[in-house]
């Protein structure tokens, strides 16, 4: 089956960074492709993945840049597609102040759907959301989700239960 | 038809901002629906707003709020749905760096898809392309779309050129 | 004697800074609990845990959480005890800024009674503060603890005047 | 009935900001009283009004100040009674930024209850929560106010509904 | 002549700031041409301006641009020349801090010559400074040009010393 | 009697904000000079005013400038008096942080003595301080001034006394 | 001889920054004392050190703090003598804009000498400075430690001639 | 040959930073000079530098300095050439935003080219974009620098490809 997603990021440094987007895509099944496209270094190719990624099959592109952040930004301009942009805190960075603006304050006509700051996994995660509001298997996947990270809260309360004084989830009340 | 997406704000108070994400979905045609739901005034109203959203058939919310703005986040807790987030610079807000932060920055497992300060517009059309991942026809209205902007700064471009020297546009380059 | 504290944390990896808390309550002699509660994860079970609060006997609340940090703020909006909220500077912050302004905003109506951040042994001896406006047993000892610390400072004063000159403690000015 | 809340501010220029929690305190039929006292004019008269807080009555101290707003943390410094701060953007301020960090960033040991920008509303109800902690039917107040919050909420949402679209709260969902 | 500056623009609403560039250029009768080029509205015409502007005699760009301003940065990956960043303070900027953070912070390899927030006369100036390391008639007016400010600010402190005692200037000591 | 503080700004938009130092120095009765001097139109001046300083018989500097404000630093470097600094809020300044910045944050070696943004009179007080570590009769006016501080804030008490409820200054034990 | 400069500090920990001011200080062999006076933890212990420093014989007071930095604006608010502030980085601080903040941003009326974060050797030396204003051989030992300082960059760039083109120094033109 | 390139800097400690610079023109076989000129130890060995620039056949000047960084910008006030500043993160700065400020935020009338936090590299090529306006092979080497890096990014993509899924590459569009 083709990539529904694109990762891309402006330097393999980012890589450490943004795998958490291809890890959680890869538990969610969903196909992805995933290269290193720079806007500053190599604009063309920026360009020519932007404009063919719809004919790809692409539903989705994941961005990720540090400092000036400009990959997000301009593949949204030329794609018609959702761009997920997540900021990363990239050693020439001014504590991720200057990729999180860079990638955040679009103009008008041209969005990008960021995230936190380094937080490639929830880009992962959008992208599953995304592609759920065609795809109802999906929605059903991300309940599920939602329920393990519930559950596992609980069991770390439980597991604090041991040392700390808690009547809260001694009771009968807790959900 | 049922709406397909949800806009809901803080205060009634940020309608001057948000309406620029209906307007966009009303050029667009897809039916949405708008009202005011606030986290910290109503938890419980958001919780169940939160909760129905796939039962009634929405897609996407967008969720905008100034100030330590929880809503957007809040929702995105309870939904599965894809939740895009509209810092707003309310009066009470410090400069907006405050909106922006509370609803960027959110934790792993739970993303926001956060868009420019106050940029409504931008999350009405991130609405749309998340639409057209499900929807082909809207894909090429997105298409549309950048044309028309793409058109309009060329005809300003062409304004420009009576008053300023622009040899760029009077040669055959143009695109 | 049942719980008259309440702290709680969005992930159990903020208790490292969250202890300090409940460090100062044991040494008030007040009897709290402690657990984690996530507002993104359990957002449920946070709703619960701040319509129970009352009933369960608390008085005050101390909640802490890092990035968007939502916790304080969304008990807020639920009890009607006073919350204190300790931004937490967690790995995913931006230097603690965010936590900071999305505990610290809250919109009016529903305050939260922010401490510095990491401040968490500040947010147990503000509780004791709130619990002694009932309770002029404390009043007593927190004037004690002032004392205390009074005369700590005026310790190491007394130590690093065998190393530098100091005029104002040899004399007979000094309180 | 000697007042039990003390609402103190750094300038007359305070006032029109700072009047919010003294008419909160009226809502509430709480006695309190309100009076300049400058941190950096007026050190000594600071120091006389901390140091007879306790014996005066009082149960808790609002401050509030701009720029460099000592009085909140000086206040603390002395009186062993819970402070609340208020963060005031005063003409001389940096964006309040200045005024929020010296209130807010206390050492360990003396916190201050801060609340957000020019939140003295806030300020008045955190007041009336700590006194709840001692007087149960000051706790049912609050819940009625927040009980009234809430319904004016709804109300918007059901004005905004004439002239928007919206399921929610056509259907039977709303709470 | 043809034009050895480009002066581009996100969107015409920068030309009240722009104009101050090509005013200077006019003062310094160096030829130019002046348009609106949107990185994300029209990313082509951009790219194409970029890769033409060698070819068609240009020695500089001038680009501004404010929000997640991305023109003079995607400019200068495309094109060798040097390329002068103006951060303009547009109404969808936080403050500024976005527009001249994406347009200064560019990564290893892709300069941009940035100058102050809508400093667009000082783009005019580095602009002529620049062409004059090939023009030794161009650092002649420079260094005249910096002459008359000096002989300005000369004069208002002359106009001053009426009203304010001034002993430096009515000494022999004035430079 | 020749001048004994000299103040300086980087341009006459700067007047508004200095004339305040001079104020304060006329009412303390201590002769002054007052001139533009740029450090980036006029660099020569400049040096010169600092050269010179200590012949001409002036005590203390203060320079006061706006935007990358390099004038009290420089004047620093030159002169072994001390320089205040006063951080101008001007036009073309990013909220008054890149002044605040320039002049505050001098390496080791060459201090610059910076009060607040904007507060030029509190630079005219700190010149009458540092002239009264020579001259006690200015130590005993500065005592007088901050006693006129005080009986000032006590006679607005005293004012807001009558609207509002003031159980301290009722008493005995005002200071 | 009777110390003429106080330094002093919130905290013993702030000694290992403050203590550059002392070595500065014996340098230029000016007697002053040294100890701990914590503006939170000993209010009355630092009016006492404020109200007798004149009488004791201090000229300049020295005061460096931490986060919420309230001890130079508060010694400033009691004493006439100028007051130097030394914003100290500690571990519980926001990379330093909380003391900064705090400590310049004095109202009208109290002005504190604020030096660089953690710029202690500043503070000490402009201490010098100002006890040079009623002390012409402090001038002059001061133009020799500035004149020493030039030596020692001149003597850098030689080293580094060594190894670099510097066709600046090997010509006649160094100063 | 005689340098044409100038590089300074406030301290030997910015040489770490500073000879990327260096390199870089080694790399472009231009002759440059480097040496350390402090603005604040040095006045006047900095005005000699910047008036003999001309005459000594410099061509740019590009000046790196770090806290409240003073040496780009009052070079600029001095020379006609145009100067290029590094804002260096030094030990003495707050996360970089003095140095940043006190460079790029020049009053109208001295420009300086202002490139990112620590980006000497990219100084160095913008030297070298700049000497190509009157040297048409330096533009041709700077357009076979770019073809490199952009060469050198899709050699990184191959190298991924072989770990990670990429349709992209694998088909023919890759540019």
């Amino acid at each position: 089956m083709s990539p529904q997603v694109g990762i891309i990021m402006g330097s393999d440094s980012d890589l450490k960074v943004m795998q958490d987007a291809a890890n959680v895509l890869q538990e969610f099944a969903i196909p992805f492709e995933l290269t290193v496209v720079s806007a500053h270094r190599t604009p063309l190719r920026m360009i020519q993945y932007a404009e063919t990624a719809v004919a790809r099959g692409l539903k989705v592109i994941i961005a990720g840049a540090g400092g000036a952040a400009h990959l997000p930004g301009m593949v949204a301009a030329v794609t018609p597609l959702p761009v997920i942009g997540v900021p990363v805190k990239s050693s020439n960075s001014i504590d991720g102040w200057d990729s999180l603006l860079s990638i955040l304050q679009m103009p008008n006509g041209v969005p990008v759907a960021t995230v936190a700051l380094n937080a490639a996994k929830n880009a992962g995660l959008l992208a599953v959301q995304i592609l759920g509001t065609g795809n109802p298997a999906l929605v059903q996947k991300m309940k599920d989700y939602k329920m393990a990270m519930n559950q596992a809260v609980k069991e770390k309360a439980g597991k604090l239960a041991g040392e700390w004084p808690n009547q809260f989830d001694s009771g009968t009340t807790s959900i």
